[in-house]
């Protein structure tokens, strides 16, 4: 099969489920750190999963984010509200624009290298916090995408309609190992369990009926 | 008036064009140093004019263009073609998606700081070889910008059906310095006079009828 795509890769439970299910397409795998508490933690298990599975893989910095952009994932753990994704009090963790601002990039080196697929894993829980994972969102942007580059850069965002709980169903059946992914926004040695991101990932394992392979720490004080 | 406006400023003679036509609405200029070759001085001008109409000026760093991207502006001024602007050769003067880029950055700008329009000065002339500069693009990314943030950020590019010698008459009727202007892609001290941005400025001048104060090294050998 033809190497023809760019992921956006987080090194997190959505966008590594995308990875192993594209995989045979994907010529290049980009994760952008903006300085987040989490950063690192998640860069570690991306660069697990991309070596596993022979992808080339690119760390591109995003210092101007931290510098000039207001959100509470750049303030430190304390500064990271409990809570459920939907609720109002997790605004604070919403980066402006942050997928706008990674497809662009993303479509950029795809047209530098001759690619022509920008992958995204945002899902149907984003949808509730964030603007810019909506499906208007996506069309918009593959059109723009596609009208900007020469040779027609589209954007793929397959899991737009999907909610976590079939994306934890989907990656079990391919033998993804959970345990080796990273989302807990306060950035801890173990998942916090208390975060928005904690909540929904166990709410996803819960609803998918599949045991969680993550250590929470509210779970073992 | 209300400043609710976040401006695209490399500094050059289309931007300042705008610059000065927009500036009661601007809130915040934004350069974005990409490591071309000719981004010093085109900041330095871009300081200047800032400082003139007192409008924030903030530089942003894209480091990873010049690493990650395919592009002759990164490589040197003996790498930029001579000639015409609309010939293929110039094509490898292009930074893949660099608009949309810049836009997705000035975007999330706009919605930290509760600003609600982005501006732009991409013209006519730009169509025929930059596909993120056509009106196709321009209103997909106005559409994704909107359906992308809370507030709904609009994009706004007054000069996407005017051509440079039109921005020229409209910049003289406003008394604007353009030889406090730079666009030389070589980026020597005085414009080169041969590349396709110098050109592409001796013809907006001479279309326009106005004298241009630029000193250009081809003139002066």
């Amino acid at each position: 099969m033809m190497k023809d795509s760019v992921i956006i890769y987080s090194g997190g439970l959505d966008s590594t489920t995308l990875l192993y299910e594209e995989h045979p397409r994907i010529a290049l795998a980009v994760t952008f750190d903006y300085g987040s508490n989490h950063a690192n933690r998640e860069i570690a298990c991306a660069r697990h999963h991309c070596s596993s599975l022979g992808i080339e893989h690119l760390v591109i910095e995003l210092g101007f984010m931290s510098r000039h952009f207001s959100s509470s994932l750049f303030s430190g753990a304390d500064a990271i509200p409990d809570g459920n994704y939907a609720e109002e009090n997790m605004k604070s963790t919403v980066v402006p624009f942050r997928n706008g601002i990674m497809l662009s990039i993303a479509c950029g080196l795809a047209e530098s290298r001759g690619l022509k697929r920008v992958l995204i894993a945002n899902h149907g829980g984003d949808h509730a916090i964030y603007p810019d994972c909506r499906p208007g969102f996506v069309s918009a942007m593959d059109r723009a995408m596609k009208a900007g580059t020469y040779d027609g850069v589209q954007l793929a965002a397959p899991y737009t309609n999907l909610t976590k709980a079939d994306i934890v169903r989907r990656g079990t059946a391919l033998g993804i190992d959970y345990g080796m992914t990273y989302s807990c926004y306060r950035g801890g040695e173990r998942h916090c369990g208390t975060c928005g991101t904690c909540i929904e990932r166990r709410e996803a394992f819960s609803e998918a009926g599949i045991p969680d392979p993550t250590v929470y720490d509210c779970l073992n004080a």
